[in-house]
């Protein structure tokens, strides 16, 4: 217990190393001036000990231990457990607090028992494995959870409270998540990938977890990772990348010692590894010479591989699988499906309560531009939804929100309506692939926020959150690396923060979740105004997406992108590319028709009344518009611009945007760390330049194409 | 002198593994069935006997070695020095040659003791330190040279005639180089950059020099690959990339024994060995720390670093320079120019006899794409021209053929016609980078040919071989690496042989040249229809530059390609790049206005009478068209057609011409090696592949901007 109290304690970065993020110091300040009670007995609550410790060695406060609440010491927050604590081996008692517990009034100690009484009794119904409560009385906070990684969550949620948790009586407020399974992948490499590096996609330096071939074997760093993951509410991380190469295949066999390493580290922060393995894996890895999940050979070795990993870790969480995608092995090559393929995983992993991750991200990647008639945005879909009902119950499908890739904007995925008896995990990428590599400011929580909402039977329907909430909740691609800000872009800690937020509560609203992490990261200086900086902030970041969207791909377009890299602007890049992704731009118009009457019939994926309202060029959204029609460049929008002004305007006005980012950033030189506004200085030195790049080239394509000037008479090139 | 005989011997790689190109054993035969005196004295002489002696060995013939003619045996080809032997040290004759020499007639002896005298003295003037001469009479053949590396050439001279050289009597030829020094540039690294690999622009595999950092070891290979130059009449290499990286750097220091191991290989055939630099090596070879031209103390390290190589590769080249060019350092670091930094590595080589290339490739690749007042191509000339007149005696200055970067169709670069005081070498690309990068077939001799039958001051001036003949001769990137067939693609040895019969002769017909190189390539087996493998070769080649001009970037306005590797079509890939490679197409019109009426002016960089017919788009050539002038898709051409049509035209022709040469290609299967058919086939397949993309992807951009439709109506995507 010590030695993973110490562990907890040492966690914290040297600070001219590695930035706290959202969980500096200052953030613990309310909790650790108090005298602290907690109560229960697991590895979770020495957690929750070890928190509370660090913050009143720092703060002044005091912390006491018990296993029950039964003799209560006098304290003026109680984080406790409510169920009885394990009948067997109950732990001497630690040491009573110094000095200090002289000076606490008896009156506070009677009042934090009839606190923690009154909150226990009003809470009646089960909080469940992740709930908490917290309620303040008579100058006590108390802090309730039925199972300890509620109480580790309550004790994050204190620290977002600040000093707000320690003033008025209030009475006992329930959280519980709205999503069980709150996931970030991490698309790390073992060893360093010729092309894509360390880290797949990655923005942020190497990797947290591996580095040229081995583990990177920072375990403060992970640990402070894992802090700053159970902070937010992620309690599931897949350590590598989905696009398994050699050396990655083995970690579920000969270098599983790496991953339960990890498995260590991250589970006194309540997350769960979860391990993308290679459907070839059989073959690869010395068992039968086929993967064929229908053979007998295959299921056992799949059984004994799995028995292995959860001898070993019997906390994992299961299996993350991207197959028959994009050049990665899958059931088809035995001219099984996806359902077979995942079926034959989840039977393995049962016994042990793990689940499979089988990703629905599955396309033709060799198509040829010519032909019009086939549509990757069809693709999910078209291999999934005859699938459903046919995958075991602890298989998850994970489906990107989106029928492309992660692109700026798109509509959602028809997929997450087409298999209601199938357990749906949706996807997103804090990961900014496609909006702006963290060299821009983009903050991606109105994005996530927009496509949660969505309700793809109709307003009165449920929504995304609520089919990902009833299925496999949410899956993201972490954005983080060994940089010292963790994500590059110091702003991009915010998406990730936001992710989890909006995990636990997706109907949380992406301004509400960004003064969190303001307050948190920024922790406001009194002596300076808070405001400024608060105010500053949300004017650089709230539309920062929408902004992003402006000064790139139009009306829905997506892909104007330079290849493979996919930084920066490039009209024609993917156009005459086997990779599906066209625009289809002529001199008169431009888009693709996704329409039933003329087109794709991708529109036809979705229920009523989106089938209708995608159908009609009338009733399409204007910021799908060229998601789902080809139209004249002369095509008035509902905006009342045409199509073509549309563009010109836009990338004007999303330069302008981010020039006054720049300005406003500026105004922040003396509120905040001068490293993190040198660097930020830095990237929005370099978003001006390529939202710059993005505004000549594309105005100048369209200009060229359709020969029509700007109506205001501005440079076009 | 055993030992230097025995390495030429075993030199010819083991069939199996490495393709002997145009040195075969069958190519000797002519040669192998004589009795031969060879008489000299020299290591190159050395090399000659041990040439001859394979054959010999292999088809019966016998050699004997005189160190000069005065005791001649009885003999039917002789290869003789035409001075006198060195006064000191005359070699101990070595043993006669075996039985067979009592065969031969008596009457042989005197005829070519006769014919020697008669054929020396009809030569008459000198026949230079690389010339030669070959006669027949009285049924002894004869090469005379003055000296030992003429002796080698006029050998190979003697295998390319086969049994010509053979037959009737024929007077004296005389045969001298047009150009002294003959030059292959290869862009080899020692470490594989990450980006650029073992070989920068290399389609063959790895180096045969370097490995992962070492020196690849295979003497072997070497000496076979300096047989080979030596037999199209290569005299110097280059042994690394221009862009002269960490390791590179050092091959000048610490590492040249690497160097001369290499040179100690080229030497027996002649060929010298220069090296890359860096112009920052003083900085970053620890010396003075500035590169400045003229710092004393820079030229005295300068002085003391080329002693040392000299000392130890005492036939050393010289130094080959990329400077301030992209990316590469150079003397404007300093605030000097590039006369002042060429002068200052001619000043360290100028006692030992060593020269200086100075690439004028020197461009700004930062280029603004809005900005269309700069003009890439402009840039060579206003960087060097005028400089004429500053560059010391041993200083050459190697310039592009074209003015832009090796595209399929240039105009001739107008440097070469603007520096009349300074030496000039022409570069040429035998390494097909914008020409199919050795999947596609495409014999660039017509190419070359056109470009050194140029008269830059019109019809009655000089030629572009001129200049180079005057001045520093031809240089080419090589196109070699460790495939087994030396060049990726079997028929794109017939490049590197041609671009050294070229630089020898470059009056020489492109078709005779492929002949020579058929007939010895192939050896036509007597037993097949020799005429039908010529007849089907020339079908294949010799119009393939051609097609592959018509079915990628039309009339001249080059950079089409995809961005970085620059295979296949983009047409806008280069088009908002900093590169300073744009066609400027839009829904009207396409091409570059380089006019001084209304362009960039480029046209007057041009002596008369080219000034003016770039300048008019009346005169300007068709081929050229969109290179110097932007006209509208209607635009007439000479040939009749419009440009719009013009481009599909030729774009469905080139597809068309290359499933032509895929069928002749299949009429070869039993005439050639199967494993040179089943290459060449596999190359083949790859061509069509993406000769239809390229026509697709160009007519389908052409008719999606133009609006204009295919007058015969074909399918434009």
């Amino acid at each position: 217990m010590r030695r993973h109290r110490d562990q907890v304690r040492m966690s914290t970065p040297d600070p001219t190393d590695v930035h706290p993020a959202w969980l500096p110091d200052e953030a613990w300040r309310a909790i650790g001036v108090r005298r602290i009670l907690v109560c229960g007995e697991a590895t979770l609550v020495d957690t929750v000990q070890a928190e509370v410790e660090r913050a009143t060695d720092r703060y002044g406060g005091a912390v006491w231990r018990s296993p029950t609440d039964a003799d209560l010491p006098p304290a003026d927050l109680v984080l406790a457990l409510t169920g009885a604590p394990p009948p067997d081996s109950p732990p001497a008692p630690e040491p009573g607090p110094p000095e200090t517990s002289g000076t606490l009034a008896a009156t506070a100690v009677a009042t934090a028992k009839a606190q923690l009484d009154t909150a226990t009794a009003q809470v009646g119904e089960s909080l469940g494995v992740e709930g908490f409560a917290v309620a303040r009385h008579g100058g006590v906070t108390v802090v309730l959870a039925d199972a300890p990684a509620g109480l580790l969550y309550g004790l994050f949620e204190l620290v977002r409270l600040g000093e707000a948790g320690f003033g008025p009586t209030h009475p006992v407020r329930v959280h519980r998540p709205a999503m069980a399974r709150r996931m970030l992948d991490h698309w790390d490499n073992v060893d360093v990938h010729p092309v894509m590096g360390q880290v797949e996609r990655g923005y942020a330096g190497g990797s947290i977890f591996w580095r040229d071939g081995r583990p990177r074997g920072d375990r403060a760093r992970v640990t402070a990772y894992a802090r700053l993951l159970a902070a937010c509410g992620i309690n599931a991380v897949s350590v590598n990348n989905v696009n398994v190469h050699a050396t990655e295949a083995r970690l579920l066999t000969e270098r599983l010692d790496d991953v339960a390493e990890l498995a260590d580290l991250l589970r006194p922060y309540a997350i769960r590894v979860h391990l993308a393995v290679t459907f070839a894996a059989p073959v690869v890895l010395g068992g039968p010479p086929t993967a064929d999940p229908l053979d007998p050979a295959v299921r056992d070795w799949w059984a004994e591989t799995t028995a292995r990993v959860y001898a070993r870790i019997p906390d994992f969480g299961g299996y993350l699988v991207k197959a028959d995608s994009e050049g990665q092995p899958g059931p088809f090559s035995y001219g099984r499906d996806h359902a077979d393929g995942a079926n034959l995983l989840a039977e393995a992993l049962a016994p042990y309560g793990g689940v499979v991750h089988w990703r629905a991200f599955v396309y033709n990647h060799r198509q040829d531009w010519r032909d019009r008639s086939t549509d990757r945005a069809r693709a999910a879909y078209d291999h999934f939804a005859p699938l459903d009902g046919r995958f075991r119950d602890n298989v998850i499908v994970q489906v990107k929100h989106g029928p492309m890739d992660f692109q700026t904007r798109e509509p959602v995925s028809p997929v997450i309506a087409a298999m209601p008896c199938t357990r749906l995990a949706v996807e997103f990428q804090v990961t900014q692939e496609y909006t702006g590599q963290q060299r821009h400011v983009c903050y991606l929580a109105p994005w996530w926020s927009e496509i949660l909402r969505f309700a793809p039977w109709g307003d009165d329907g449920r929504t995304v959150a609520d089919v990902a909430a009833d299925g496999g909740g949410l899956v993201a691609v972490s954005n983080v690396g060994d940089d010292r800000f963790w994500t590059g872009h110091p702003l991009a800690q915010a998406n990730l923060y936001a992710f989890g937020r909006l995990c636990w509560n997706p109907r949380l609203g992406p301004q509400a979740v960004l003064d969190e992490w303001i307050d948190l990261t920024f922790a406001p200086d009194t002596r300076v105004d808070p405001d400024l900086l608060r105010r500053t902030l949300h004017e650089i970041m709230d539309d920062s997406w929408r902004t992003y969207e402006r000064y790139t791909a139009p009306l829905g377009v997506g892909f104007m992108v330079r290849p493979g890299h996919h930084y920066g602007p490039d009209v024609d890049g993917y156009e005459y590319t086997p990779w599906g992704t066209y625009h289809f731009a002529d001199r008169d118009g431009v888009g693709v028709d996704r329409t039933r009457a003329t087109g794709t019939g991708f529109t036809g994926q979705y229920p009523p009344p989106w089938s209708e309202r995608y159908e009609s060029v009338e009733t399409c959204p204007d910021e799908l518009l060229l998601f789902f029609h080809h139209v004249p460049y002369g095509h008035l929008l509902h905006s009342g611009s045409t199509v073509i002004q549309h563009i010109y305007d836009t990338h004007f006005e999303g330069v302008r945007e981010v020039e006054a980012m720049c300005r406003r950033w500026e105004w922040l030189a003396r509120l905040v760390d001068p490293a993190v506004h040198a660097r930020v200085t830095e990237r929005l030195t370099e978003q001006l330049r390529s939202a710059q790049e993005w505004r000549d080239q594309v105005n100048a394509y369209f200009h060229r194409k359709s020969g029509i000037p700007d109506a205001h008479g501005r440079m076009l090139h």
